[in-house]
Order: structure tokens, then sequence, then C-alpha cells
């Protein structure tokens, strides 16, 4: 199962791992919006029954990795390792979610990138026989995230325009050597990109470039375009950091037009929801290409889509400090023709 | 270049990645312990020319990756992928360290686990041709590290006899598809591991479940023993968790005894530099293998070590609602020898 480079940011798998199973488990609020019918799970309890929205956060992995190994009909002792990460500060949901499991775990961080980041890394392990049965898992809260990033939810501040709602949902995917399902074939892994935006409540302005770098650089080592593609779908731009990606891209000659959308304008519907400028979060690209856009592959709605993590790399203390506010972004190419 | 797996947790190179370069950068506290010829650099300075602690531990990583180039006779642009995270909330020391470097990344979390998180996943990317080149880093901070976990440093807060002293450095390890140093022969992923230990001032009692069930799993998942190591290197177990490790292994029938040593033990010297329970942080075990260890494995005065990173995963959030403090431990077996 040999892999080769080409470029030097991406690699192609010979044999492409397969998405076998994927499950989206999201709150109340994503459960009102258009991709309602998607999700396995939508919980109007905010706290999935746990007392504190963190906790709440680590039961919304528990039950993506729950649901994920019911619908692949296996039993959690047969995933052998799971990669997963989310907001929280020292990703707490994530660990606090496999305390005691027996499967062996490797962390990442790569805000809402990750389930770009976890895809890509479970691939490779997978792809090289390192393992198999692999997780790529992550989740966001809308209620954990505000506290930490911005004021407690009881403080009532006001949201700007420019502000996304950070999505409550986890999302899970099973990669395998074996199988039917949707197959990564190449990845492309992002460079941290800083232009010097320092509006934290305008993430997608600051994520924007860090996209459009990774899907030129994907385009170059690879090869392609975006006529290869159904679908470019960025992690979490929203609507702002969407017409800013578009605007780079056109102004270097790339005409990404039909083929760009955003998990973070696809989550919720903007004109009743009143999220302002979209959704944001890990969960945010998590459960839309765990519920919808994994669904539409497997019904043959999409061939090949080129799936974008963007992630937005500050912290609140880099933000008093003054600091700008860095982005990544990484893609995963999943196709679901036939060989 | 094919890899085959033994047992559930562990993999095994049927090439060897080898780690051709290494580089330490440590503070002035590290730069007096018994480890201070070993460093490439020893700042004097706290803040490393920056002006808050955190932009300090970006700094130390800057280096750490300046030095690694300038050790590897390498330009920066060389390097094909770096895995690295530290335990800054949302990991600000590795990001902004990487901002417009144009250097692939892929963050992590593993809490003082990361240097061997990041060196098992840059075997991994190395070991299967996804890249070359690949860096594995990570860095700690004394005051920023105590700042966002317990107290500003100003607030002058006694700390109880098992506490552990955060080491301040970084450290980078260069690993490629050719050239000579010590190799990577196999790795052990961990998995978390929660005993219910709550004082967040006793981070070895906590890490120590986690170090033994990896170490015992690495054992048997590859039909290796004690005395096939000259050492196994724990990660920032200090004294106490050391010697809880070896009560484990005892009880398991398993004799650790002369083989164990723990870089939270080594980094400084606790008769003289007041450390209490010893060094901890992602700088620990960081600096501690990419000076000492492998210098004296290119020496040729240690031919096999089994390197465990071992991580608290707690955060100041999950402290503070009363939850326990899950572990986890990487391991990462490496060769001088002759093969």
């Amino acid at each position: 199962m040999a892999k080769y480079k080409r470029g030097k940011r991406s690699f192609v798998f010979s044999r492409s791992p397969v998405i076998t199973t994927w499950a989206s488990i999201a709150g109340k609020k994503e459960g009102e919006g258009p991709l309602h019918a998607e999700f396995d799970l939508v919980s109007q309890d905010t706290y999935f029954g746990e007392k504190t929205w963190e906790q709440g956060e680590k039961k919304l992995q528990q039950l993506a990795l729950e649901t994920l190994a019911a619908k692949a009909n296996l039993n959690m002792a047969d995933f052998e390792l799971v990669f997963s990460g989310d907001l929280l500060n020292q990703c707490i949901g994530s660990s606090f979610s496999l305390r005691n499991t027996g499967i062996p775990h490797l962390g990442l961080y790569g805000a809402c990138s990750t389930m770009a980041e976890s895809l890509l890394l479970a691939a490779m392990a997978v792809g090289a026989d390192y393992a198999d049965r692999v997780v790529a898992m992550t989740s966001s809260h809308f209620a954990s995230s505000e506290r930490q990033y911005r004021f407690p939810l009881g403080y009532g501040g006001q949201r700007p325009p420019t502000a996304q709602w950070t999505v409550t949902g986890a999302g899970a995917a099973l990669i395998c050597s074996q199988g039917s399902g949707p197959r990564i074939e190449n990845c492309t892994v992002g460079c941290v990109q800083d232009l010097g935006i320092k509006d934290a409540n305008n993430m997608g302005a600051a994520m924007a470039p860090s996209a459009f770098d990774t899907i030129r650089a994907h385009f170059d080592d690879l090869n392609m375009a975006p006529e290869d593609y159904d679908l470019i779908v960025t992690g979490d731009l929203g609507q702002i950091g969407k017409e800013i990606l578009l605007e780079l891209a056109e102004k270097s000659g790339i005409n990404l037009g039909g083929k760009i959308t955003d998990c973070g304008t696809l989550v919720f519907d903007n004109t009743i929801q009143d999220v302002h400028a979209g959704g944001s979060g890990c969960g945010c690209s998590a459960i839309t290409l765990c519920g919808m856009l994994l669904n539409k592959m497997a019904a043959g709605k999409l061939e090949r889509i080129l799936f974008c993590g963007t992630g937005a790399l500050l912290s609140p203390t880099s933000t008093q400090q003054g600091l700008p506010i860095p982005g990544v972004c990484h893609a995963v190419s999943i196709y679901a023709g036939r060989n």
C-alpha cells in the first residue's frame, strides 16, 4: 500500500482509505436548522444530561462514538485508534470522553479545522497499515465556547454582525482499509497564515486567507482545478469569510464561483435563526460532513468533494495581548465514484 | 517501506525513521540544573526578548526550530511538516511560532506527552513516505503555566510538596527517512486512564497509572521486557509519580527497578533547586530527550531507550468542576545500535 507525495504539502493514497461509517449529534438549535433530517441524534437538552456545558460537550463526543459503533455494527473495543480534539482549553471534551474506554487516543488541536485534521491523520494511519478502524472525531458547544472565548451567556453581551454562532454538535467518521463508502484520495496540509486580522468577532476574515492558501496549494500540488470537484466545502468561514475567499481566488485568477460552499452557511438558516455571519466551531464542519455531505455522497448525489477544515488559532490570552489571529486550513479530497 | 502492527496499540517500522538532528532551548533555572551542558542554548531572560511569557514561549519554539535547521544545515523551508503542541490554551505557543513560515503544520494536544506524541506521528509520516524531514516539537514555560493552571506568580502562592516545577524550555527533533542517527523502531499509543486522582498539585500520581498501562501494553504487544532497554524514560512523573509507577509494576510482577528514570527527576537538582517533586511540562521531557538522552545515544552511551511521554489531561475548568485528572502516555522505542 505505497503512497507517494506530489508537491510539498500534499500526499496521495495509492489505495484510498474508506470512510465506512459516520455519525453526527446535534444540539437543539442545529436540529431546528436546514440540516435537521441529516443528523443521527438531536438533543433538546443543551447539557446532554450532564451538569456543566463542558461535560455536556464530553457527552456529545461519547454519543458520537457510541452512535458510530452502533451504525458500524462494532463494539467500542473494535476501534483501534481515535484522533480527536476540540476547542475547550486543554481539549477536555476529547480526553474526558475517552477516559477508561481502552481505545488508543492521539489528541489534536487544530481549532475548527479539527474534523479535517483528524480525517487526514486517520487516513494516514489507515493508508499505511499502522492501524485499522480509526476514528476521526471532534465537537464544539455554543455555551462552553461563548464562556471561554467571549462572555458568559448570563452576561447578555451583544453580538456584532460579523460574529458567528458556535455549533453545538459532534461528528465522528470511521476510516477503514476495507469496506464500502466514500474514499479519501489525498490530503493537503495547511500552513499557519497570519495576515494581521485582530477582530476576534470576525473569525471568517481571519481564516479566509488560509483557506485560499491551502486550496491553491492543493490545486498546484495535485494538478487539480475547481471543475474536478462537485463541491469545495470550507469549514466555517461563514458568509463574510466565504466572500473574502471568493475575492482572493478571483484576484489570483482562480474561478471558485459555483463550487464553493461553507458549512457555516449551510448549518443554520440565517433568515430565521439569527446567527449573524453563520455557524462556526469544530462541530460546524463535523456535523455537516458527518451528516449531509457524506449522506449525499453515499446516495450518489455528490461524487467528489474537497473538504477544507478551517481553524482560527487564537486564544483569549493572545487576543487580550493585542495579537492578530492566525488561521490554518487542511484539505481532504473525498471521492464516492466507482474506481 | 511496509509497516506491520503487533498487538492492538503498537506498530513497528520495517525501515526505521531516523532522528538525524535535535535541538533544545532552556530557561535560566534549567540552565543551572544538572543537564546544563546538554542544551544548545540557555537564555538568562525569562521573556526570551518578548513582552509576555506566552510570546516568550512562542519564541522558545522559534529558537528550537531555527537551531534545529542550523544544526541540520537546512533552511526552514526544507522542513516538510511540523507536528507540535504545547500547554497554553489553544496551543498558541505552537501556532504563533509557525506563523507565515510556510511550513505545513499539524497541531497536537497531548499535554506533557506531546514530545512523544509528536515523535510518534512524525515517525508515522516519515515511515510511510507521506513526508520527509518532519519535525516533532513542543515547549512549556514555568510562568505562563503557573498563571494559566494555578496562580499568577505575583500572587506568591505556596506550593505543596507534591507539586512539580514546569520546565521552561523547548525541544525539537528532525525525523528523516535517510541519514544517520538514533532510529525510531516502534511506537505504542496511549489510552486515556482515569483512576480518580483529583489533586491538581499531584500530577505525578495522576499520570503514573497511564505510564504503567502503556509500558505494559508495549511489552505485551511487542514481546519485549525491561531488560531489552538500557533505559525506560518517563516524561514527567516526578519523584512521587515514579515511585507509584514502580509500585504498580511490582504489583503486576514486572521488575522495572534499575531501568526506570524520569525526566522530571533528571532536569533539576532538587537538593539545591527547590522544585519539590521534580520537573514537569511538555518542555521537561522535550529538553531532556533533545539534549542529554539523544546526545548520549549518539555518543554510544545508550543503545536502546523507551521514551514514554506522560500527560495529565486536566484543565483549570475540569478541576474547578471537581473532576478527576485523566492521564495518557505514549511510548516510542529509540535504537542507536548497529542494525
